[in-house]
């Protein structure tokens, strides 16, 4: 019996090729079961290897109950209780998908496209990024290998779903002092990133059928989860100072929410509107999530403190992230719950992935709580609100009468409406080719749109690029 | 007027609760609209404070709009569009769940039962763990450092969903040589651990009232998720053999699988068994999950190679973790999907968290194709077999005819089957008074069972105190 096993001196060793040709001879039939398998002489003469190749390689194969020896007289292929054949049919099977499985492939070719807006321009307005320039990275590695080193083993086995005690109580303090959330370290439940906390939320309050109120336009993540989870999703449109409680539907279970400034437009939901809203929650016992992705930067005028610290009944659930105040790879965000969902939150969190990862929690929290965090923070409110400043004056100088502009009360975006209709697509291509970098807002509409919104983040650039980038910008709206 | 609010030289600063005590004066109507505040001269007065905090309360309550000022008229409670006492009442409402929310409630005794299965005993065959003790720390450590200082600016924003690049690459590589799996790094999916591998395969893959078959016993956390999804779970008994494909239920969509070694019972599934639940798998179109989690850590006389690699159809979705190899904190395991679900999962952890923390996935990467993870796992190997044969010899030195084994094939834990009825507490309890850490299995059981038995881990241990632990176990039994 000849053997034909093609050999490459290649990554896998050469035992290992011969094993998995025999054995593919064997599963497919090639081999038939009880048929007698050349010597190793035989076959390291036949594939031009050498003898202890052979050897190794029939090894596996006995080992592997491929096949069976008989005492001395050779080895033979087992007659195990299996038909080989079943196996060999190449051809892919069509999987069934759950519901979500199949939405999951409807959003694929979105979220590819949400994950390719990066640009590479010298004028790159880009938006929802943190300002790296002055993060302070020798100190964060510093930090990092200090609780690498400190780390007791315990800490490296399986802690506590919810997160680590540390940052949960130094999360607490900040946002009680810089937002006036009121709540206790149990109630912080650690998340990976922002976004892990809005889907556990939806998968926790929120079955197929069940109604959901969302700005609109909104972030793509939270309309994407929600599209996922079979919610009857409204789209509550946003006007110049964001979700009017008006015109929230009734029996919506849950609202999401931008307070502090409305992604991605940017403008401020203001004092009465959120009275209104929680209100409007306390009439449906509906729950409403407040994201504050964008909390820590505000301008004069709008120094509105958090919702979830004007909710007395323990129905706002509130959102944060680290992703824009340190940096999106991190993936540490985080939710504060009402005392009455702490448990339910922990334990969904053991059920999504059990826990975050341990290391950086344990470093972000002394970042926190040394005051380093606070400090970086107070630099980059002061480079926001100069650049903030510097943008305001480029738009007034070379954009004039030609947009109106909103979200300069806070944050680290503007969105600029053109007055004259044009399309966001050669705006944003026009714009390229003069090295500027802007953003189209339509992806943000839960429904086509006849709005036309240009979208410009100011946390990476600076003064001289966004003078420069917005005087090129005038050249095409 | 006089106002009266509680003040404390706490944590908060004193102007933030003044500004507190008259804003919730405000919303709780104690402040009517329109009337006007005490000038911050005679609030001072009242409450003891300087000037200057009744001067920032009052700014803060002006530029939230709780108040206004009137000219040079003083200070005047907001007229604002909202009705203050809706907010007032404390009592706290009774929020609805989903069914996933509701489930986690349910699951959420038995996950705090999970999390406090640590023991602090001098003789603790904890399992589930990985060898810290012969971890190279140093390494790792200056590995993170190296990563984290070379990373560039576009390595900490948002990145590929399914990881990075580097270390799929690295995984697939080191995969195809370990344990014969077949596949691109296209394929590779990082997770946060095993466990969200599993959580994202189920949303996937399985709706509510989807047939499910799961070994019995199996891990915790793929029955909770099971349970949590409403799927219909099919427990298939494991014997001295693994799963019996025979038992298979018909309609199963997907079949859940610990073929390297079945947690918790340890046996090994033996060839001809893979075979026909490849078989059983390709005439009902299932899926099958293959949960790799101890694949690294074999014995002698069964060195098996993964099911994947036996699966020729592409209906093996291979799972595997570091949490055992490296350390559980870490939290990085990863799915190998078949390609044409590699698109949707991709999607599905979009959906679920945007992707894994960057840092410590090219921290592993590089602590892989270094060579240095591999060194490691020899180690360990070794570490693990001595330790095995010690606890193997020990058992039959103290418990002679009294137990029964399994699991000692492979991975780094055993399970000791009593003969003679006994219970598990009372053996768990005994053990712990001799200073020894032993664990049920009954917990892993789907549906309540008259197996007793008792499962002891050995990667912590060193050979003395094996010896004296089980001893000491002899006993008890």
């Amino acid at each position: 019996m000849t053997v034909a096993i093609p050999l490459s001196r290649g990554r896998d060793p050469l035992f290992r090729q011969v094993y998995q040709g025999l054995r593919d001879q064997v599963l497919s039939g090639a081999l038939p079961a009880g048929s007698k398998l050349p010597s190793t002489r035989t076959i390291s003469e036949q594939l031009g290897i050498s003898r202890t190749v052979a050897v190794l390689a029939y090894e596996q194969l006995l080992a592997e109950g491929y096949a069976t020896g008989r005492g001395g007289s050779g080895t033979y292929v087992a007659t195990a209780g299996f038909s080989p054949r079943a196996l060999s049919h190449e051809q892919s099977p069509k999987l069934r998908l759950s519901r979500f499985g199949e939405s999951a492939v409807g959003a694929s070719d979105r979220v590819k496209a949400y994950q390719h807006r990066k640009k590479r321009l010298p004028y790159n307005f880009a938006y929802g990024r943190s300002d790296l320039e002055t993060f302070p990275f020798e100190m964060w590695r510093r930090t990092l290998l200090r609780c690498a080193r400190k780390t007791p083993v315990s800490g490296l086995d399986y802690g506590p779903s919810a997160g680590s005690p540390a940052l949960r109580e130094a999360i607490c303090v900040h946002l009680r002092r810089s937002r006036a959330v009121v709540c206790e370290p149990s109630q912080v439940i650690i998340t990976s990133g922002s976004h892990q906390a809005l889907d556990i939320i939806c998968r926790v309050l929120i079955g197929p059928g069940d109604s959901v109120a969302l700005e609109n336009p909104s972030y793509e993540g939270i309309a994407e989860v929600l599209r996922a989870s079979r919610a009857r999703v409204f789209p509550v449109s946003v006007d110049g100072e964001g979700l009017d409680p008006k015109r929230l539907p009734r029996g919506a279970r849950l609202v999401f929410v931008t307070p502090s400034h409305q992604f991605p437009t940017g403008v401020i939901l203001p004092l009465a509107r959120r009275v209104e809203l929680l209100r409007w929650a306390a009439r449906h016992n509906a729950v409403v999530v407040e994201d504050d992705y964008d909390g820590e930067f505000r301008y004069e005028g709008h120094p509105l403190e958090s919702l979830q610290g004007l909710d007395s009944e323990g129905r706002v659930i509130y959102v944060g992230t680290f992703s824009r105040t340190v940096f999106s790879s991190l993936r540490i965000g985080y939710l504060i719950a009402p005392k009455q969902l702490v448990e339910v939150f922990t334990a969904a969190k053991w059920l999504c992935d059990r826990q975050s990862a341990t290391l950086e929690q344990e470093a972000l929290a002394e970042f926190i709580t040394s005051g380093t965090y606070e400090r970086y923070l107070r630099r980059v409110r002061r480079r926001n609100a100069s650049r903030r400043q510097a943008l305001l004056e480029a738009i007034d100088a070379h954009l004039g009468d030609r947009v109106e502009v909103t979200g300069d009360g806070a944050g680290a975006h503007v969105v600029l409406w053109p007055k004259k209709r044009v399309s966001e697509a050669s705006v944003v291509a026009q714009a390229a080719a003069r090295s500027v970098g802007v953003y189209e807002i339509s992806p943000y509409f839960l429904k086509p749109s006849s709005h036309t919104g240009i979208l410009l983040g100011y946390s990476r650039v600076n003064e001289k690029q966004i003078t420069e980038g917005i005087r090129r910008l005038g050249e095409v709206l």
